[in-house]
């Protein structure tokens, strides 16, 4: 069976302006090779109703499992929400556990859950929510998709808690083989190797170090033998690599 | 007039499978802020011909420019060329300028130009080259799609070539004020002061410093006067910033 497969949507201005530098992507995109399914796209726009609308529909069609980054502050710059019901025609409103959530967590700090926390309780018809062990406001999954925080530390404790829902599939396994070669002594070589392992796919990565051209050769594969198969015949073709 | 605009396509296995951090497309999302070209949407996506050849005709219909990262060297795994010229329609084989380019290049360094490396001259039918005065193989320019390469010190090499042959627009200003207040509390007076001020927009962005939880507010747009004027009724709001 092949593995489930997943898109990663990040929502915000910051990034597309060249302010912010994307980790969120990053990190879920490992996560997610680790428990086997497969990452087919990543997909950055900026805060604007229509185009998260699409971006939504297009992945939520793409991939068995969308996650999206940012958007589901208190401020009106945070539109995710209503972007995600709007592309599954779902109406948003103030749910009650949500604002529950968020009234016992305020009552306990002493801090008034005025109008703009609240929009934090704004959660799609059928949605279910995620847990935020960090700063509560919660996220949700509506069909496919699971909306997330941007905060990188809320972000990461929220894919905590959606993985384990998902049932992976076989994880990527992945060597890599450092080669003190250029990738242009290295391409015929390997390009044979790969064709001779089709269980596997084979990537290189060209490098400078001390002034040395060099390249990373990288198998991946979800079955260890045939990964293991591939590395033996690229260490055998160029034996000179280094660790 | 509204400013130009671009998408930026990241062609690679090794960044969806959380191996590699994408910098690429951060580096470049700032330098098109500078010059005044407004990023529309970041795409990621594996090394595949059929997607690349689906987002690279995506992107093109929806930005002026777009700029492809990856996948132009001389292995089995470099097939942007490829699918670049198939979603123009255009053929793709060995350009004798290209070729003459590398030839040149690794005569001097008394290296073959071998049968992988003149893969790198491969460009399609009506492209203009792209500079690479850090390892010579050039990028192209097909219609209003930039091929360039992977490599961070190459993708910025032929970033320097390309921008000055792009008429801006007016370059996106922004400044921040970071407020010593969790995002719940300003995010009322923001907002009303995003309303006071459509010339700009608004966004915010929490964090977490010794404990104390912040908001940095940025407020971006093109007129000096208008920034400026956004950010001074912000700071009235806010006097307790800090610097």
């Amino acid at each position: 069976m092949p593995n489930p497969t997943a898109a990663i949507l990040v929502i915000g201005d910051e990034i597309l302006s060249g302010r912010t530098r994307e980790g969120n992507a990053h990190y879920l995109a490992a996560e997610l090779s680790r428990i086997g399914v497969d990452l087919r796209e990543v997909r950055i726009v900026p805060d604007d109703h229509a185009t998260i609308v699409a971006a939504v529909r297009a992945l939520s069609d793409l991939a068995d499992h969308v996650f999206t980054s940012g958007g589901i502050g208190p401020t009106h710059d945070d539109i995710t929400a209503d972007a995600v019901g709007a592309a599954f025609g779902a109406g948003v409103g103030v749910r009650e556990d949500a604002r529950a959530l968020l009234a016992a967590h305020y009552k306990t700090r002493g801090v008034e859950l005025n109008e703009a926390r609240l929009r934090m309780a704004r959660i799609p018809e059928g949605a279910t929510l995620i847990d935020n062990p960090v700063s509560i406001a919660p996220g949700f999954t509506l069909g496919n998709v699971h909306v997330m925080a941007g905060v990188p530390a809320v972000f990461q404790a929220m894919v905590a808690s959606v993985l384990p829902l998902i049932t992976g599939g076989r994880p990527l396994l992945s060597q890599t083989l450092r080669v003190l070669r250029p990738e242009g002594e290295v391409a015929e070589p390997l390009g044979r190797i790969a064709a001779e392992h089709p269980g596997v796919t084979m990537g290189s990565y060209p490098f400078q170090s001390n002034g040395a051209y060099g390249t990373n050769l990288v198998v991946r594969g979800p079955e260890a033998a045939e990964v293991s198969a591939a590395m033996t015949a690229l260490a055998a073709a160029f034996p000179e690599t280094t660790a």
